[in-house]
């Protein structure tokens, strides 16, 4: 299977995301179209090639004439799209999406699939702390990792459609979950990560601290910088798994913090033991 | 005021930090010794003229001869060598070293300042997480930030030659603080985000997550690749400090898991637009 370059691509929220998919698919000669709310946005992505043409208006020729449709919006705003236009997608039109969660999205999205069209989800794990269509940039996805989601009412087509596509747009590793192991794995690698990284940031308001810090500090506080718009939605709609991967991170941390107070050195050397057998395996090219 | 160009340097314990800092010095001129416990360092820096000539052996002339010292050792180990060699350090020798935690330390060492001598503690915040002098990288200076820490002991002319060290080593900026005030701002930037990244690390054993992480977890685990015997030293020795910002942190936390868990949107924004502010101030290059 392949996916015909003769294919008509609708991108459907250019923002960082949905803009590198449209830029790496541009560039591997597919045609693509988007719709998304800023005519700024979709004029600065037509001027650099990013797009063939694009609307901000949700145009039901546009959409009927798409063969793959790829949301790239927030989670409510794309279950909400699909209430009002989902009628307008022909049968025969593979849907995906770039959305952080799956669980509470999935079956809501799937009400709006008219008959004949398949969602298939799926989540680039992939992005930069900088926002919009502007910033795109489709080398994010060359190191990256592309998750692909499908539920037991999925064609085998549409999932290997779906992983052509994240060959297509250049990841590294393809790999597929059921929505309640993503939900699990993003609380986790994701969402917690954030978690900790804005607790940090918010327990000294020290304004002399970036004379003194070292890059541990700033890689680990990269991700303070955060959309909270995007990032509190996520959150709560994977409540239940997020809260379970901060119970346990305690855990860990209370543990540690009790054998320092008790001067425990061996509780703590086997932990940085752990730690760093453990961190070998995330090494880029076996650094 | 300048050091001289015909100053020799002596340094003690050629490791990453050791090592760079000879790199540095030969690189600009200065005649640098090293005593190190292992032969193979001495024969690596002296082919690759990171040094001029070392020894394994504690050498008095090598001690007496020299105009600065830097100690590049584990707190522990730095505290035995003055206790047995501090006495064939010459009048008018410059004490230094690299020394993660302060106020444990500089008591200590201070006793065993032979009269004339002087000891002014510095903490270079830089570093990589490999080991050695094979891995010396004076680059890791450049955009890096040169703790200084005088006592009410120190004079003038020390503070001020510890200063054109870290100038002439590289570092980007130069500050200094008190022991104490060293100690907490040591124990916030460094050893919680090493807790940190050790206690996530330990959190969760999968180890399948390498094919789906992103590159915020890659970032914020970086140090959980930690050296247990020094950093279990530096905990311990600096353990009110690192408990105090530990139970700061965790109270951050804590609130941000009640926000979720209440479904109480506005702190969880409120938290994380503080965090992006605040975050801003650490980006390189003003970016």
């Amino acid at each position: 299977m392949i996916i015909d370059k003769q294919s008509t691509i609708l991108v459907v929220g250019l923002g960082l995301i949905g803009g590198s998919y449209a830029m790496a698919l541009s560039k591997r000669g597919y045609t693509v179209f988007a719709v998304s709310k800023e005519q700024d946005d979709i004029d600065y992505a037509k001027e650099k090639g990013i797009i063939k043409d694009g609307s901000t208006e949700v145009d039901s020729k546009f959409i009927s004439n798409a063969d793959i449709i790829i949301f790239a919006l927030y989670p409510h705003i794309f279950v909400d799209w699909m209430k009002k236009y989902g009628q307008y997608i022909s049968p025969g039109t593979l849907i995906t999406d770039v959305t952080g969660v799956k669980g509470a999205v999935i079956d809501r999205i799937n009400d709006f699939v008219p008959e004949g069209a398949e969602f298939i989800a799926a989540h680039p794990m992939a992005g930069k702390e900088v926002y919009g269509v502007q910033n795109a940039d489709d080398g994010i996805f060359h190191d990256a990792n592309f998750i692909i989601v499908p539920t037991r009412d999925n064609t085998p087509s549409a999932i290997e459609k779906c992983r052509l596509l994240g060959e297509i747009l250049g990841f590294k590793t393809i790999s597929y979950l059921n929505p309640k192991q993503h939900d699990e794995m993003v609380a986790f690698l994701s969402q917690l990560t954030h978690c900790i990284a804005v607790s940090l940031m918010c327990a000294n308001g020290d304004p002399n601290l970036v004379n003194y810090t070292g890059d541990s500090f700033r890689d680990l506080t990269r991700i303070a910088n955060i959309n909270e718009e995007m990032w509190s939605e996520l959150f709560l709609l994977n409540k239940q798994a997020l809260l379970y991967e901060m119970d346990c991170y305690r855990v860990c941390f209370d543990k540690l913090y009790n054998a320092i107070n008790d001067g425990d050195e061996q509780t703590i050397k086997s932990m940085m033991r752990l730690s760093t057998a453990r961190r070998k395996m995330f090494n880029k090219d076996g650094k």
